[in-house]
């Protein structure tokens, strides 16, 4: 899913800032310096060819390399540095892009303030997201997990367990990955109600996508509520006590977005007290999950460590998104999954 | 899915067994003796009021209440009773229902060769068991059971996964159960090639339906192989040591349908040698499982009880279902869901 956006043509913006005299010139004479925070295994950027010089550097010389550098490629979204690291006016990259589609690590008052363009990796984690969250939500009504503990100890019983056509979800965010999970849902016969930032109507899919401000009325009707929202001020925090009390007994949660979506202590205290049926997590406030936290023995909760969208070959669909933004920053061309500084993601259109 | 088949009308039927002088009489003042096969829960059959007594046994008795119904049915589908209290002609029932799809049990000389009419739960389970299937796909896909086992040992281990999306799928069995699986694989994005006795093509989901010999070019090529098929003659033993030789190493076997499709020591050498890599059975040679059996611990093989059809509410809709064709017997219409007892199955028209 592409989304143009008409910004500064990059390369006035390159060549602003390697070479003014090359404003007119050939675009192949320019080197153009990308710099990798790395993390294992790089990325495979050969097809850069002669365009560009590749440096690399890990989080403790990122802030001696980034004056240096033309394109920032965060290839470690994990990681928190750029905002320790970002350098003053004069020695900025003109382009950041992480290999994430939450870009909360890089929302920060200096970068939000520069003239940086900043994309991301939305696309790449649609489809294995929406596969993901709807093989949590079958293994949950099926009770997978059940028959497995059953296996272990050799024990045959038999249980009924639920259909999901005709139940319903609320699907919280309202981007591309919230989308594709709430077809894949659709396509299951689940009744879906797709959340945004604000209510529309009209959507081609979904007819009518609700405000946040619906919640109240939305949580207590589904059966599966579904985080896939974009870690925002707003969205900070948002499935607390309050939330889990609006569920249904029956109702699971699965949170996909970012762990600070979710009070935690909160969740294990509505499993714990059977509030909700079951929830999954694949994404914590630290990752990796701590030894001690209370989430492990949960009851009813299931842990995975942030692996919803990482299909085989990931990394290379996420390092060809990155060079084909490049082909089109080189080329002077508008850059796709730019990101709304304001809003803290990409929007629509 | 309702399949109407033109049979000596029931009420004939009917009115010949219980009394002749009757065959022009009004049916609500003949009462049927309807016989169930006792299973628990029993079935609630007051919809059948005035219209019918209900009688009740256990396998022992079956054979000595057997000549005094009208209608058998046969509530504890996982009793092969029926088959040694089949009674001489005279004193047959003149319909047999059959609260299961499967009618393997039935399919004997004696009753094969008999006016008795067969029917079975065709339909309800189609969509439960379609869920279960994708529901197993995807947690294959995405190792779920694995992320399990790791929070059990409060490991955090991220791993890379399969996209389910453009995968290819072989399903054995176009009957409604393996239409409706190929259904909702294929909303998945998954290519799915359905398999069933005779090829045809022109069908309106899936163009072709491959015949049963095109396996051995239609196994190497898929990532999910399930059997959903009726067991007969000729599908009993189909998923041998040839039939996983032909897999690939990637690929996962799933089967729904009777466990006597399986050389199951077969799936466990195939397991053990990595020949495929998983397998989730939910039918059995011998149901329960026995507590010896190799399959209990086989590597990468998930066991569930019979269980992928049954969900919450499954006995009413088997009884309803029943009652509903109760309603066609005995106002003399067609009954749906009548199997040909010459293919083993319901055929599609």
């Amino acid at each position: 899913m592409v989304n143009r956006c008409l910004i500064t043509p990059a390369r006035t913006l390159l060549t602003q800032t390697i070479n003014p005299s090359l404003r007119n010139g050939f675009p192949a004479m320019t080197e153009a310096r990308v710099l990798v925070l790395d993390a294992d295994p790089l990325p495979r950027l050969d097809r850069l060819g002669a365009r560009a010089r590749v440096l690399h550097t890990d989080e403790k010389s990122l802030a001696e390399r980034l004056p240096e550098a033309d394109v920032l490629l965060v290839w470690d979204f994990t990681s928190d540095a750029v905002r320790e690291a970002w350098p003053g006016p004069g020695g900025r990259p003109v382009w950041v892009h992480t290999a994430s589609a939450g870009v909360d690590r890089l929302l920060f008052p200096e970068l939000l303030e520069s003239d940086a363009v900043l994309t991301n990796a939305r696309g790449v984690f649609d489809q294995p997201i929406a596969e993901y969250v709807a093989g949590l939500v079958l293994a949950m009504a099926k009770d997978f997990r059940g028959s497995w503990e059953l296996q272990r100890q050799h024990r045959w019983q038999h249980r009924e367990t639920f259909k999901v056509h005709g139940s319903r979800a609320v699907v919280v965010g309202s981007g591309p990955i919230g989308r594709r999970i709430g077809l894949l849902l659709g396509a299951m016969g689940v009744r879906v109600d797709l959340v945004g930032r604000r209510e529309r109507t009209g959507d081609p899919d979904f007819g009518r996508v609700h405000a946040t401000g619906a919640l109240p009325d939305l949580l207590p009707e589904a059966s599966w509520v579904v985080c896939a929202a974009p870690l925002t001020p707003e969205t900070h925090g948002m499935f607390d006590a309050r939330a889990f009390a609006l569920m249904r007994p029956e109702a699971h949660f699965i949170n996909i977005g970012r762990g600070q979506h979710v009070v935690e202590d909160d969740v294990v205290e509505a499993l714990q007290e059977r509030r909700i049926a079951g929830a999954a997590l694949d994404v914590f406030a630290q990752e990796p999950l701590q030894d001690s936290s209370r989430l492990w023995d949960a009851p009813n909760l299931m842990i995975s460590p942030h692996m919803s969208g990482d299909t085989f070959g990931w990394r290379d669909d996420l390092a060809e998104q990155f060079l084909d933004n490049f082909d089109r920053w080189y080329a002077g061309e508008p850059l796709f999954n730019v990101v709304d500084k304001k809003l803290g993601y990409v929007p629509d259109h």
